[in-house]
């Protein structure tokens, strides 16, 4: 399976992202991803120090910022 | 939805965006966006620290270097 | 109208300009844009804390390394 | 054989990959590559100094944000 | 004219080249330009504060890391 | 000659390759690069103030993120 098929597969899970620059890190649902990597997040917070820093809701992120992509365990 | 298409559905809605590069950070109404989420904003501000910074008004930004995406409530 | 055809709208005026790293911001007139968001602008200054820093005439921008782009009030 | 192609060679096997931004250093089992070089790796560890820092087990990482990838001898 | 045409109407001329990262600068004759603006540069040298820093000679650069092009006066 | 094309003419030639992030600069021999400028060194090495720093050995590097090639004097 391809990575952004891999990405697409975790559609409904919490994932784990980090982007680009400064470690800005989130976490979220997977709500959709296309096969450039955007993504759409609901329920995502941003994480600092492995805590949840900020609640931001509904976010679409960039898919060329996306530099990491973690499924959580639940 | 894809990403892109969400993006989409947020035109004449106020939102924030993150850019890359040292946390720059803009609020304003969402006019266009394309597939690349190359965005037009209108009436757009610059905001610092959760702060009106600067009055920007109309602005093009470029979608590759947009990090984040969230609609504002209203 | 889409982000990139606003911009080619600007041809012929005084456009303010982002570009990635370290805040390097110019202004000049805008000679042509593309699809990308490359820019040719000319009589283009460099400007730094709003003032005029160096003279650079002709010059192309990458489109990927722009950020914002303003139109200027004439 | 392409860059590319040389890197979906080494599926199955070990890999070091350096991302970008500030020496962010991984190690895993390449499971996938497409030609983007967006890779799925698993058992990944993100390496610092040389040692286990953390374990990040499935791990997707977007291609342009790939800077170096380096087979492990085993 | 559109952008990349524009630079490639520079063939033969010496040019000024600013790279994304540290203010990375460069001057030399442009022996060759594609759509991507990739450059070829022959006779480059690297430019530290307007003062010729490093003879390079012949130079591939990447078009997605220049940021502005600009023709030097003949 | 088009500037890719020019770098894949230096196939089984030692180049120098700067990359993008804090000057990292790598040296070998180009066993493989594609339109995008993806590259395959062998025997490589990293290089700090001009001396060998790291035995890489073989390498593939992201195309978008080198900034500069340098065909080395046999």
């Amino acid at each position: 399976m391809f990575p952004n098929k891999r990405v697409q597969s975790l559609v409904g899970r919490r994932i784990h992202v980090e982007m680009k620059g400064e470690k800005f890190v989130l976490e979220g649902v997977l709500a959709s991803a296309d096969d450039y990597l955007n993504l759409h997040l609901s329920g995502a917070n941003e994480i600092l120090n492995g805590e949840r820093k900020r609640l931001l809701g509904s976010v679409i992120l960039r898919g060329n910022n996306v530099v990491l992509i973690n499924p959580l365990k639940e």
